[in-house]
């Protein structure tokens, strides 16, 4: 009997996949990264196939790579050689939703918009929403500690997980954190489990944080400016004035190009960049004219305000055409700096050096209220992987934003693409203790190996 | 030369206190836990101080108990024997504090009243508010993650911690998170120092979030209810509102009475419980009559609603009052058990029926929008330690919380007090975890043994 044989006998036949053509198409995430071929892709269904596999793991020493949709920028589900895909987006039940302690205990395979969906039936919702939320799952959102739109109020994955059912490398279950809002007993291994890539276990259900609904339709503004210095400004201004956007993000002047082009939106010669914000709160209309008197205040010439939930759907609708825009264009290398938030105009201004630098075409998208921008850099579709000027200027977007005091990855993790840009961050100290930590959960190795740390 | 001699010549006399009355005094937190005896106090003043101290530690075997202002109120502090108690106190430094970021970078003996008094001058705020918050030190708060009312709306101190720089138990410098709101390079070694009780390394730098101070001093009710299930009616009602209180606590009539033979605060016989709520919202005034009203029309006889900071602050008043109050009347053992909101009445009856039982004087206060219950158990003044009947007692409440779905502590920590329930909540798994990840930070075993987990 084979390994798979035996892997096949633990579970049933048809949760394990091993015909390359099928396996191929989940050892990809959305990055440009040649994966390795995987013996085997298992789909699990509950969270006794998940032990079982990793006992066999265990036993065979086999990679395991855990997967949810397969959506993540950094390769983090990337399959590596001669591993067993363990993929999770059968697992999507809602085991529980209690409205009284706005609490929801969820499988990891669940659509994020989904749990939010099934929130807002109780005049709840699900509060992290990263751009992919409508395809990605809570588990590779809680893997990667997703941020996404509304965290700039609401923060991210992290801030919404109470507690975790993780199964170990061996097939032990541990069950972290708790149900009740706070708890501080023992570790937080919650937090450590999220954002650690699939490397220190795999998550089989989370108990997350709801939170009330807003009653109404986010009031919605767009603001044009012609620098990006005087959006920045208006930014500054708005959190400083103490508005607590919902949603407060900048869009640079390739995005608007590209969305143009596309789709029209009557871009003018002179606007360098836009501003869209959003407050759900009870007075959201007058925060929003405020906020929208704010990007007047700092040199917008035009500032749209919505007056009902359709017009905010047509300007937050701009925001949302801008990855598929630039997706006509060429092929797209999202990434994901940080910076403090006073740094966003100098971060800005480096990316647009860089890309004249380079000859790169660099389009940028920030939740600025965060000051996480995401700069795409846009390259031929005849190419099969970013050419060697996108990886010299994203290089230096890399290291421009740490030496503005900011971080690698905002929110879509360190997975395979960051790994040699890590140690710019992580100085031996961090990365000692990392390595330290990943034995203990999985002194044999086999969870995602080579990914996150 | 001694090792005492050798820590003195790594540092300075007036650093190292060796006068057993005198060290004596730094050996106890607010428990009634009897200390070992330290061999010394190290007074630090830098973060080489801290280093120096760990290097010598290391060297010598010696356990390192940490310390802020010792008013924690499980034994996290208490000096073991043969240790150095190295005080942070002295280490006060707010070392950066921008308004631009929002951020503050702060030295661990900051007292942490002290940093959102500096906050205020720019607008912001310093969320995290302890009871103890005018004498506790901000590392100390970070040490056992504390809670406090404000957490009701704005999070515990996890939720306000950006970064840290740590010394680990061999001396070297260890630097966590980072200055951006956003982060997900690497795990969360932040998360896993805070709430870690001076086990997993000394903190010496936290790189804090600050937030925006309400324009106004916030709107405050307070409700008279004939029954405890009414008062947490109420607290359900209002959650389920989406008040978002910016406090909501509740006192039992135990607690309000000894409020009252103190203060007369012309407590009616039939008052069992009162609900205290803020918000600090634009519309707090609005939210607070909103308040009002669902307490009424879930049974409150009378309802005051401030129309001034001078009536906001009287009412508010009676909740600071509680802990005086209760030790005119005995010693107190204070509690901290943390249930799902929906469970507060259950758990509510449970010590009262709990109290009856052992015949024990339990006076609680709850911050009730967490479902965190602070049930002080008061005992005769002639007593050092609690007697038998009121751990008998103590035992029952936390399995009771446990039961419920809870936690055995909200807000103060497990440190020497709770470790003998720890196994109720925590299993075999997470111990050995716990264990594991304890030798990653400190091999020796010589930060604060025997405490946390």
């Amino acid at each position: 009997m084979t390994a798979i044989d035996e892997l096949i006998a633990a579970l049933a036949p048809e949760k394990v996949l091993t015909d390359p053509d099928v396996t191929d198409s989940y050892a990809r995430d959305r990055t440009f990264l040649e994966p390795g071929k995987p013996l085997a892709v298992v789909l699990a269904e509950t969270r006794d196939d998940v032990v079982a596999t990793l006992r066999w793991a265990t036993r065979h020493r086999v990679p395991v790579v855990p997967r949810g949709a397969g959506t993540g920028l950094a390769g983090g589900a990337t399959a590596v050689e001669g591993s067993v895909v363990l993929a999770l987006h059968k697992m999507t039940a809602i085991r529980e939703l209690s409205p009284a302690d706005e609490i929801a205990v969820v499988e990891p395979g669940l659509i994020t918009a989904d749990l939010d969906r099934a929130a807002r039936e109780f005049g709840l919702m699900y509060a992290p929403d990263p751009s992919s939320y409508e395809i990605s799952t809570i588990g590779g959102n809680l893997a990667t500690n997703a941020g996404g739109l509304r965290c700039v109020k609401y923060g991210v994955t992290r801030d919404s997980a109470l507690g975790l059912e993780v199964v170990l490398a061996d097939g032990r279950i541990l069950n972290t954190g708790r149900r009740t809002v706070k708890g501080v007993t023992g570790y937080d291994l919650t937090g450590l489990f999220i954002g650690s890539e699939g490397t220190l276990g795999v998550i089989t259900a989370a108990t997350v944080r709801l939170r009330r609904a807003p009653a109404v339709y986010p009031a919605t503004i767009a603001a044009e400016f012609t620098s990006l210095r005087d959006a920045a400004s208006a930014v500054a201004a708005i959190i400083a004035a103490g508005c607590q956007p919902s949603l407060l993000e900048m869009l640079d002047r390739n995005t608007l190009k590209a969305i143009d082009d596309w789709r029209n939106i009557g871009l003018e010669e002179s606007t360098q960049a836009m501003l869209i914000a959003q407050s759900d709160a009870a007075d959201g209309q007058a925060v929003s004219e405020r906020m929208a008197e704010l990007c007047t205040a700092n040199g917008s010439p035009f500032v749209a305000v919505s007056s009902s939930p359709q017009e905010a759907e047509e300007l937050i609708g701009v925001r949302r055409m801008a990855y598929q825009a630039k997706e006509r264009i060429g092929k797209c290398l999202v990434e994901d700096v940080c910076v403090p938030r006073s740094a966003l105009p100098d971060m800005i201004e480096k990316i647009e050096a860089i890309a004249a630098k380079h000859d790169v075409l660099i389009a940028t998208v920030a939740h600025a209220g965060d000051g996480n921008l995401h700069p795409v850099f846009i390259f031929d579709h005849g190419l099969t992987e970013p050419p060697p000027s996108v990886w010299a200027a994203a290089d230096e977007v890399f290291r421009e934003a740490l030496e503005l005091g900011g971080t690698l990855t905002g929110e879509h993790g360190v997975g395979l693409l960051k790994r040699r840009w890590l140690s710019l961050e992580a100085g031996p100290a961090t990365e000692e203790i990392h390595h330290g930590i990943k034995r203990v959960f999985d002194p044999l190795g086999i969870l995602n190996p080579g990914k996150a740390i």
